[in-house]
């Protein structure tokens, strides 16, 4: 572990170090038609304030796993590099995602800055350059890993989670929390609750930020079956869904300083877990408080959900749900992780449990 | 040829036929979690709204130069299947731009109809929707190409095609017509509009519009070799210069009962093919009254710039373009087709020439 520790460190200055050599990769010796000139610039800017500032843990977590699933003696300074790269494009991947959700949120500030398409003069065309980043996945790995035999399973890996990532997106984006309020039939709404919020962040974050780096990283160590895939999938998931909870914690609870965004959930009248889980504990005078408050813009209202959340004990509650949780997955890990070095989900657990950030 | 044609004319029948099938396939035989029921009902709205609809040119063209490329006794049941599919493949593409291009345009209409983003309660979320059409072609080709020589040649096309297309649109979006109007030098003016607007044309339209259906085929028919690929190239994106001419002149000057959109490029202040080749023969006079009215929304500049064109004999410049254009691409068939069988250029030029929609 020392060895894999120091590596850890070192992998992350690297990682920041190929940013710029990839975007210069992009932008000067992919495509070199010279009337593409003022085109590739805008990639390059677009590269520059969407992909570095975020923590990326997601990017670096394809060379983190890969030192746990390959021996030392294995892992050639190619293979390193290209593992590196991977990351990259899930970075890539993610700043697809959000400079789009950020427009379909109506967000300002992502990272601590103005989002992407708030910026004088972007505006709407930054749907157009959220493509550009997902493009610049497929071009990367077919400048570094088409030689490679797992090539295609990563082509399809980065595919299929884009499609579950946009699958969780369309139902977040379909789920009014209103429904939930006006729905009188007590078991359907009890229904509701339970697997809608879990459907959202299965989909919409898990597989991407979870699954995606270890499975790119077990195809990259020649790990291709099914079962192997699946028992990794049913651990990630089962973290991806803290994550987000916690996330959704944050949003209320963080310090905007800290986490480099001013939380809109309630606001936005998003299907958040603290709305949830208040749902389910609170006294019907209560939900008619809540009812009238959520979702709206005013600061006052903004403060009554915050006052009836904090009544309610949400800290308490979410801190007895993320040590529950903790012990959950240490067991799921002990059942499923079988032949997989189980240091390569402790590894990530350590790293979202007790993050305030 | 008889047998083709006849073939042709079933071709779009079964590609019509065939459209049902595979929503019902993406939407119930594919992802199957239950809790994912709400996101593919919004998937077959969405498809169901955008991807017919269109001529189809794009998407039968593939179906139709296989059939060129290979003898008809070679040629499965199941082959013609797929190749119809990778066509739908094809027009989700275009569907997926055009979702997103409306959006960036504020266009109104498509088709004949409002633009999605344009519908009741959708909005800005047809962004998310754009990106669930791109996802379906992945999704298609996995589940009927995987096993196919042609596999990562087709996931190569698509990735390498967007990337291209949304380059195109990204020097779309950034070229205000007004810099060339403010250009005073007229070197630098006449070098602009000569290469800026075919840039724009050739790697937003021409690519995906010409060279991936053609190039689609070539690859299911087992023709890989980079040569034969450029010489295609070379004649299908001349193809596509002229077809984008051609939609930008009707644009003005098509009926909008027949091509089923009413054109607002003078509104839009677009770099239309009629505005460059104004700019390139009026007199300073000319200039300065297009330039006051060129991108306002108001009926009497919209008018006064039309006159202008009349003025200009705009419709006998674009059909002597279009007698030329054809001659030329001609000429280039019979360079550059080498080994390629002639017919699958020609079957393609005689759909576009002399179009009204």
């Amino acid at each position: 572990m020392t060895n894999n520790s120091k590596a850890n460190k070192s992998d992350a200055r690297l990682f920041e170090e190929q940013f710029e050599e990839l975007v210069t990769e992009l932008t000067e010796r992919d495509l070199r038609d010279p009337v593409l000139a003022d085109a590739l610039g805008r990639l390059r800017e677009v590269l520059f304030y969407n992909a570095p500032g975020g923590k990326r843990n997601r990017g670096l977590s394809v060379i983190g796993s890969l030192r746990e699933l390959v021996p030392p003696t294995q892992l050639s300074q190619d293979t390193v590099q290209r593992a590196l790269l991977v990351g990259w494009c899930i970075e890539l991947l993610q700043a697809f995602f959000l400079v789009a959700d950020d427009i379909m949120d109506a967000s300002v500030t992502r990272r601590g800055q103005p989002c992407w398409y708030k910026k004088d003069e972007i505006g709407l065309d930054a749907i157009n350059d959220s493509f550009l980043l997902e493009a610049s996945i497929y071009r990367l790995l077919r400048r570094h890993c088409r030689d490679q035999p797992y090539y295609v399973h990563l082509l399809e890996l980065f595919t299929e989670t884009s499609f579950q990532t946009e699958l969780g997106q369309a139902l977040d984006l379909m789920t009014n929390i209103y429904n939930i309020f006006h729905q009188r039939n007590l078991l359907k709404r009890f229904i509701f609750l339970s697997f809608r919020y879990k459907a959202i962040v299965k989909y919409k974050t898990a597989f991407y930020s979870f699954y995606l780096p270890v499975a790119a990283a077990m195809y990259m160590a020649g790990i291709n079956s099914e079962e192997e895939h699946n028992n990794a999938k049913h651990i990630l998931l089962e973290m991806g869904e803290f994550f987000q909870i916690q996330d959704d914690y944050l949003d209320c609870y963080g310090d905007p300083a800290v986490t480099g965004k001013i939380g809109t959930d309630i606001q936005d009248n998003k299907c958040s877990w603290l709305v949830v889980k208040a749902l389910e504990i609170m006294t019907p005078e209560q939900r008619a408080e809540l009812e009238t408050c959520y979702g709206h813009h005013d600061e006052t209202s903004v403060e009554k959900v915050k006052t009836l959340y904090n009544t309610l004990q949400m800290p308490a509650l979410y801190d007895k749900y993320q040590d529950e949780s903790y012990q959950r997955l240490q067991k799921l890990i002990a059942c499923h992780a079988q032949n997989l070095p189980h240091i390569v989900f402790l590894n990530f657990a350590e790293k979202i449990y007790k993050r305030n950030k």
